[in-house]
Formats: C-alpha cells, structure tokens, sequence
C-alpha cells in the first residue's frame, strides 16, 4: 500500500509534529471500573484537545493480533510493522546505542554457568551482577582470537545479559539459537539455517570454543548462551523517507533502539517526564519531530493496577499544557499497542489516537478515550497510517495528481 | 496480508468459543417498517449482551457486494472468501457429506428430458420425485462402465438432483457446464478449458454417451445436464489451522458442507434450534469451537416476511440464556450476510456482529442492531477478520514480535 507514494509526497516546511506516546495506552474494563483507564482518568486536558482536534482507534498488526513493543512502534513510525520484525540481537543492539553495520550480525547473550562435563546447570550464571559481566567480557576481549578480518563486540547489558556482535564479509544471519531452554544438557551448537548463514555459524561456534576455554576459571558465568541472531539490515530514516529531522525523548532502551533504527537522534535518558518535556522545549527549534515516550502507562497496566495506570494517565495529562505551549503544528497522543490492568498484559485492543491540530476537523469529540475515539473523525487506522496523516496535518504532503 | 501469521500465533488452552450465525441477518427499513428487523425485534438477551460485549459490522466479501453462503460462511471461518470461491460440484458433495478425495471431480447433475432428436425438452425432466432419482442412479451405477482405474460415484440429492464425482488419476475439473440454458437444443458436450482437464473432459462425455444409452426407455429422466464441475482441493482445517476441534450444529446441507470442507465434525440434523442448544451443552465439553446455524432469519428474508423474520431472530432471543449458561469464554452472534426482507434477496449491506466475552471493550452499545453496531467498538471488519479476534478474545493468540 505504502510502495513509497508517501516518499514522492513529501515536501519540506518549518512545521513542528510531536508524537506523545503513552505506551500500552488502551485499557478495559476491569472488576468494579466500569470502564477503561482511559476513561475513568480525570483529563481535562486531554479532552480540551479532543474538542479541539480529531479522534480514532488505532490497529497495531492486524485484528485480533497483540503486537510488542517494537513492531509497534515501527508502526507509529509509518514501517510496516510485519516487514520490521527484527531479530532481538538487532534491537538490543540499537537499545544499547551500538552502531550496527550492514556487515554485522548481532545476537544476545545470556552468561551462563555448565558443570564439568558440560552440561548448563544454571541459564542465567545465577544472574551475575553487572560488574562480574563486565569483567567476564573484558575476560573475552583478550583472550578470543577470530581469523581476520573478523571482529566481534561484546557490550554489557546489565546482569547476566549482554550483546555480541560479529563483523566482517559475508555474513548471515539466519541462525538458529544455542540455548536448549532447559538445563541438564550442553549448549546447542550455533547451526546455520541456509548457506549463506555457514561462515558466520562457523565464526560464533569458533567464539564460543575458545571463550568456554577463557571463561574455564569462573565460578558462574563460564559459558554463553547465544540468541535472536540477526543480520542488520538498515532501515531507511525517517529523514529520508520523510524529511524530518527527530529527536527521541525516550527513557527506556528497546524505544531508543527503534528510533535509532529509524535514524532519530537520541537524547540523553532522563529522569521523569517532566524533564522530558523540558528538553522538548530546549530542543523545539532544532528539530521537526519529536517522539517522546511515556512508560509508566504501559509498567501500571502490566502489574494490573488499574488505579496507578489512571494515575499515570492523570500524570501526562498535568503536563499537556507545558507541551500545547510550544504551539507545535502537530500533537498526536497515542500508544504502541493496549495493555489493559484487567489482562495484565499487551492486547489486541484498538489503541485511542488524538490528533490536535488546527487543521484536524472537528470531529465532536468531547473527551480522549476509547469510546470517542470509536466514533470519532480519524475512524480505524493501521497504525503505520498514522505518519502519512500528522504529515498531512503538518502540511508536508503535496497532492497526488493533478 | 494474513499469510499465515495468525497460525503461527496460535496457542491451545481450554477456551470455549461458539459462534452463532443467524443467517441473512442484517436487514432494512420495509414499508411502515421504519428500521431493520433486528432493530424492531424485541431482543432483550441479545441487547444485554451487547452492553456487556463489543459491536460492530462485517463485510463479507467486498463493499458492495453481495455474497453466497458459501463464501458468507467460508469468511466467517476465516479463510478468504475469494480464494474459497469453490465449484458447486464441490460444496454439493460436502453438503451430501460426500468424502471428496485430491483425486476426485464433482459435478452438479441435473437430470433433464430429450426428444428423440437429442434436444432438451425439459431441463429438470419434470422434476420427478426423488424415488424415480434414486432408480436412475441405480440404473447408471448398474450399467454405464469406465476404463479402468477411473470410477464414478452417483449420489441422489433430491428430485431432478444428483451429484456425480469422477475418481481417478491426472484429472482436473476446469470444464465448462453441459447445460445449454434453454430447450429445444441438445446438451454441450463437456469442454475442456485447459489441457490438463482433457482427460477428465473424455470421460465424462464417455459418462454421458452410455448414460444417454443405458436411460433411453425413461420418460422423463433420459439424460443428464452436468454443472459446477470442481476438482476437490482440501482446505487446511481449523484444527490445523487454529487447534480448535470443531463442532458443526446446522442443518441444511450447504452449511453442513462448507464447516466439512473446513474439518468440523458434523452433529446430526435435528429438528429446531432448541434441540440444537440442547447438542450444544451435550457436547460442550468435547470441542473447543461450536458453529451454530440457524436458517430461519434467511429463508424468511427471502420470502419477503418482515414480521416472520422478526419473529425468527425473537425465538433465537429466547435462547440466548440456554447457551451464556454454558459459560462459553467468547460467544459470538452474526451474519454470513444480509437479507433484508424489502429486498427477498441476499444483500451487500454489511452485518451486524456481536462479540460477548469477559475480554470484550465495553463499548457503550445498548442494544444489539445494525445502528449499535455502525458505531461499535469492533469498527468495520470483513469477515474473514472475525476469527482472528474471537481467538483473541479466547486468549489463543500469543504477541506478535518483542
């Protein structure tokens, strides 16, 4: 649908987009609420700018489908969610702010701890603290030796996780995983899916023999276990594809990562949404989008307490004001995905959109939640239609045609 | 777009999930009628359940197009419908619960009347009553020989109606009709449309040929008018496709045949739709899926009887406490289509749909009809869209990517 008519569209103007990303933002009723979080949150705010703007229900995937948190927000970046679900070694990678390059392939570890004759006795090393990770990866930096011109990067995660990344000519990474999910029994080989993935296959079972001899002292973390092996292959940025200059306000590193694959420059973490709404203003002049990502919508809804989720709501909806200052072109509020406290989970569920503009049509919104935005102007969208249409709001797509 | 996504979302779990199609059901203002039958019914079962569930409307095929059953029915099971758009050969012999295999052909027999000349005097040889079918087929069975190794099976459906499958190697069914639409011509011959399907093409003219020979002391039924020829191409059951056992409660033949081609098992034809929910609660512990089929909403539809059909979808009212009783974790209620008594037809206005489940978004809806359900919280779906999120209201889909 999208085959780059967008693209061809484009033109460039001073207008300013922010992207308010209240993440896991949909609810659902749940025991005594009679109604969503959404609903039941006191928002003026957010319902001023519902009078004043136009509301909808966004689809993430497709009906019925619960995405995650990364082909949702592919989505709400205008990628198509199901062309952009990457490898894990990928995304961790972009969330620990690794430049990846197309000749990489990356993958996730966990440390580990095996017995004597080999066999995994513990797949998280008895969760190592990230101190002991480090050393263990300064262990491996030394000592593991790959035939030229091959490297590999070992980043610290936290804990017992970390990021290994090989590079050099020729790799795939069409691999499947090592660790058999059980203990008891010795770590898979890393075994390639096709040819193409053979000479990477060969360099990570290479990785792995040698740092099993290095690691031979360590009382826990001895081995790693190796998984979502992934080639990179570069997004097109939204700079290119849209002609935005982005700025990502976002606090947590799987959302630094999709904005650092779709080419957004990351601001520094920060503590509370307050001062990222602070950078937005010491920032507004600079760039042309701005994503800012709340997580605590999406962390109250996954305990399932539906009171602090509404608090969290409440909280973002104080802020508003601080944000419609700015006078951006466009504000959108939205999130990636549901996550009703009543399923204590991701969902399916349609996600509200607002989109407060002075050219979004009044729509007779009276308030932001899930029952105005049902019936609501905008109507039901795939959430990777929503960039063409804060574009247009924006006034940055030329007409089609004559 | 589907392509197999949501089958490799799929999980198991013990979810109960009964899908209730009232076929025809949407429908339109007639006379001093001013609002649909289901809106002027009085439905106090389903209205509660739809303030307790989601609404919206499902258009079967396309907008504006008007569909079959089969179609209808092939969407609601969630397999697009315009890659189901099967020969009626086939869908005759599943209603027959006749076991198609990968090798068969079928086609539609109807038995017609010639002169001597050859001609057709009657298309439908008088529609004779069934026993003189039954007598015929046997005759045929008795006398009309193939080349080895190809068989014919003949099956009596009802007056003037037979079916009639081919069984052998390298046939395919891409054959035209024989029967030329008008009297005073003789039959076609069978036409191959394609090379493969010559084989198939010869045989049944041989068929023909000693059918002509072995019927020509009939009065009335001394020839033979083939239709709808389809090679039988299994579908992927639902068990396969979503690991749900599946349990069919209709009664008429072609929704017998389409939840067959799909792998339901079937329940034997009973006589009302109390003693269909009575099957229902029998077997309610053997299946995980229940598809229930109630007829009356169409055929008084098509005859034009606003007030029966009103009365049709007030008698399955009544027997919505029978079914909620049971605790299914999603019940659904819909439409294969409309049939709007005004119009004595099958329609292209889309159908109302009710999703009832602890998981459903309470979307305001206080009634169940096609007005509650153009501004429902479900929004806008084709059909082929429903199972998708009827399992995730069963929660047996898992999350879509990180």
């Amino acid at each position: 649908m999208y085959d780059g008519l967008i693209e061809q569209l484009v033109i460039e103007n001073t207008s300013k987009i922010v992207l308010l990303v209240m993440d896991g933002l949909g609810g659902l009723q749940f025991e005594n609420y009679q109604g969503t979080e959404l609903e039941l949150a006191k928002t003026p705010n957010l319902d001023a700018l519902a009078q004043a703007g136009s509301c909808g229900l966004l689809t993430p995937i497709m009906t019925g489908v619960t995405t995650g948190s990364g082909p949702g927000h592919f989505g709400l970046f205008g990628y198509d969610p199901l062309n952009t679900n990457i490898g894990r070694g990928v995304l961790s990678a972009a969330g620990l702010e690794f430049d990846l390059t197309d000749k990489d392939v990356a993958a996730r570890v966990n440390f580990a701890t095996i017995d004597t004759s080999g066999n995994i006795t513990d797949r998280r090393a008895g969760r190592i603290d990230t101190a002991t990770n480090q050393r263990v990866c300064e262990i491996l930096r030394q000592k593991v030796k790959l035939p030229k011109p091959y490297k590999f990067f070992l980043v610290t995660e936290k804990e017992h996780r970390a990021l290994l990344v090989l590079r050099g000519p020729n790799l795939a990474g069409d691999l499947d995983d090592t660790d058999p999910q059980i203990t008891g029994v010795p770590p898979l080989a890393v075994k390639a899916q096709n040819v193409k993935s053979k000479k990477a296959a060969a360099l990570f079972n290479d990785f792995l023999k040698q740092a099993r001899k290095a690691l031979a002292a360590e009382p826990q973390a001895n081995m790693l276990l190796l998984r979502g092996f992934a080639k990179h292959h570069p997004y097109p940025s939204l700079f290119k594809r849209y002609k935005l200059r982005c700025l990502c306000l976002a606090n947590y590193p799987m959302y630094r990562g999709v904005s650092k694959l779709v080419g957004m420059e990351l601001y520094p973490v920060v503590k509370s949404f307050a001062e990222q709404v602070d950078a937005l203003k010491e920032n507004f002049d600079k760039y042309e989008f701005f994503f800012m990502h709340v997580k605590a919508t999406d962390a109250t809804g996954e305990d399932g307490d539906f009171a602090a989720k509404m608090k969290a709501i409440e909280d973002v909806d104080g802020m508003i004001p601080r944000i419609t200052a700015l006078k951006p072109e466009v504000l959108a509020i939205t999130g990636d995905h549901s996550t009703p406290s009543a399923l204590r989970a991701h969902s399916w569920h349609p996600v509200p959109l607002l989109v407060w503009s002075k050219n979004a049509r009044y729509d007779g919104s009276r308030a932001f939640n899930e029952k105005s935005c049902q019936t609501g102007g905008l109507g039901r969208l795939y959430s990777k239609e929503m960039m063409p249409l804060l574009l247009a709001h924006a006034l940055r797509l030329k007409k089609f045609g004559a």
